[in-house]
């Protein structure tokens, strides 16, 4: 099947490139993959994707590579979307469901993006490929690298949960901690590009990884029978996966698919200690200032500074939504108390969501009865540090029943 | 849908019981489940199955519970069938296959189970649950425990890789450190059940996992076209996947549902320091003796007794397979080997089956040209302990850049 790209497009001042040839940026910033969505709608049909094999992969016409010989895959999605029946009721909310996303290829919603860039990577001739990340990104880099047999560099700082780094040597990437945060680390991949001539795989910095993560809410859409939901609510760092689900939603909708003209309202969220994002929409502007001294558990959204900033401010503000910052102390409790209520491995930055749902639904922004997706962007296993707690022990040779009893309650 | 369960009946000397209540062993020893084959071949059909949602619960005319508004679910599957072309060429295999279950909820292959015996446990009122575990049963016993409402007590022994642990406790499980092994553990259940009338969910001590392991083998099957492998390769602590994968064949091929008559011959990996199967198969014996000072970092099987040991033996030698015990110095290295050359994210347990298929290939058991599945039973992100190593620092304020170049060599 011939792709249905057209070309591609800075995000910043509509700039035209063209999609055959290794593109980055436009003036530092992002560039956009436009495609031919009439004919996209006259290819696909919803009884044709009914009949597709399961995955990120079925929704070609919507993707820049479609030959399936060459795809960079570990068999990505469908993440479930999950009814959160329990927790829903503790927050007010009778419609709460959870796109779970940890159970995707190494255990985050990572995977989506970076099937989508090493594919088109290796199509392109890449070689070597860099990255900074603290969180999830550097794990999924290093997998799908090894997966598509290139040299992978990754570089992170001090406080990226053990298991990032550990899963990242494990795939054979060059793995190094750096002294200094996501930002510095970038820094180090910008000039290892001129350098050393690598690919820079930083969020949003190429094309691809955005048209990866779309197609966590292409398959949205499609579990939702193509009527949004009213709210969904991402942990914001980087921002890719709020601005990709948006872009997908754009697409259906100009193709004629969705089944309602309620397109839901996009809610970023960040944790206190690392919110450049809720500052800029607090104070109305498009760009956002680098936070100073980032930290917060929930390592994901520890980005002080984001290059699709501005793109993730117009999300919000297209969609009637908004961003908000949730108190640190509250980030690992809401994961704990989301876990034990539902089952679902909750990572810490869901948990920041979590919270930030309590605040809008205390004060009235989210109604008791809209329909609410929150996603959940990794598995709680991988946060050794987050999940960290202590185990009674028992004494084989002398069991305290009535202790044991008394445990439940 | 009506189930097409007729009865349980005892894996040992073949006893009837009832289905409609629950049941759990006879003379200590497991229970089948069995179906009336020729309703579930009028009622399903390879049409109807290709329409249905992907996951565990569309082969529902082969599971003991049929009713959709009751499953206890987090989302299971399908999870995906990988060609696994560089590690085949480096074991001289044209056709190497990797079924990932690292994608499946909380990361293990044990999920299925767990979804499927809390569903029952459930529909038949149990309250509280308990189990040992020395790997990934416990962390999915507590999630789907949360998932269904019950209590959960969990039992693990001290060198439980410390995420297991800590993935229990997050799901609200009681979950208890003690100091003995996990026999010892199972054995504290066992009494539990009697003093505090706990439901044992121990490994084949109810009927129920065993169903929820089977959908690996109808899945596997229907990714196959029905036309099973020639090889299938398993990690083997209790053994469940591998009796349930080989029932699953033989209720298939009772439906007339497979395209080939060739069955796959089914190997039972272990390791050199926890190998009762292995001992017990090369010996002849039917029954497996208790291996002492068990020890493997391959967490999940280091399984010293198992209560299906016939039913491992019996599957192992009616499907021509064997049982085979690696050097415990060659897992680690194999499954570090097989995640760089894969990036799928494969556990000490398969890198244990990796080993296997090394030796099985050079004595000419497995030829090069067949089609050879191992099981990825779970997530390396998990096994932070066997992951460990050393991370070399980069100093952002004097990056040495032809140290860097050096790298990839």
């Amino acid at each position: 099947m011939p792709s249905t790209v057209t070309h591609l497009e800075s995000a910043l001042d509509g700039t035209r490139f063209e999609a055959g040839v290794l593109q980055t940026m436009h003036q530092d910033r992002p560039l956009w993959v436009r495609y031919d969505l009439d004919q996209a709608a006259a290819l696909m049909s919803k009884e044709r994707l009914a009949a597709r094999a399961p995955g990120m992969w079925r929704y070609r016409e919507l993707l820049p590579h479609t030959d399936e010989q060459t795809l960079v895959t570990l068999g990505e999605g469908p993440s479930p979307l999950l009814p959160a029946p329990r927790l829903g009721a503790r927050l007010g909310l009778s419609r709460l469901l959870i796109k779970d996303e940890s159970q995707l290829p190494t255990g985050s919603f990572k995977s989506r993006g970076m099937a989508m860039a090493l594919t088109m990577a290796s199509g392109f001739d890449v070689t070597t490929i860099a990255l900074p990340s603290a969180g999830n990104a550097g794990g999924a880099a290093a997998a799908y690298g090894a997966r598509a047999g290139l040299n992978v560099y990754v570089f992170m700082p001090a406080d990226t949960p053990r298991i990032n780094q550990l899963e990242c040597l494990a795939a054979g990437a060059h793995t190094y901690v750096a002294n200094g945060l996501i930002n510095d680390c970038g820094a180090l991949v910008k000039a290892g590009k001129s350098a050393l001539g690598w690919f820079d795989l930083s969020t949003l910095k190429e094309p691809y990884r955005l048209e990866g993560k779309k197609t966590m809410g292409l398959e949205l859409a499609e579990q939702c029978n193509w009527v949004l939901p009213d709210v969904i609510v991402y942990p914001t760092g980087g921002g890719t996966g709020l601005i990709a689900m948006w872009k997908a939603f754009q697409e259906l909708k100009a193709m004629g698919w969705l089944e309602s003209a309620n397109m839901p309202r996009m809610v970023a969220v960040q944790a206190d200690g690392c919110c450049p994002i809720v500052t800029a929409y607090e104070a109305g502007e498009r760009f956002a200032a680098q936070h100073e001294n980032a930290h917060t558990i929930a390592s994901g959204i520890r980005v002080p500074a984001a290059v699709g900033d501005f793109m993730i401010l117009d999300t919000v503000r297209e969609s009637n939504g908004c961003a908000i910052a949730v108190a640190e102390d509250s980030i690992q409790r809401w994961m704990r108390d989301a876990i034990a209520a539902e089952g679902i491995s909750i990572c810490p930055e869901t948990g920041a969501c979590i919270s930030a749902l309590e605040a809008l639904t205390q004060s009235g922004w989210i109604q008791p009865d809209e329909r609410v997706v929150v996603l959940n962007t990794g598995a709680a296993q991988k946060y050794v540090e987050a999940l960290a707690g202590d185990l009674p022990s028992i004494d084989l040779a002398a069991v305290d029943w009535k202790a044991l009893a008394a445990a439940t309650g």
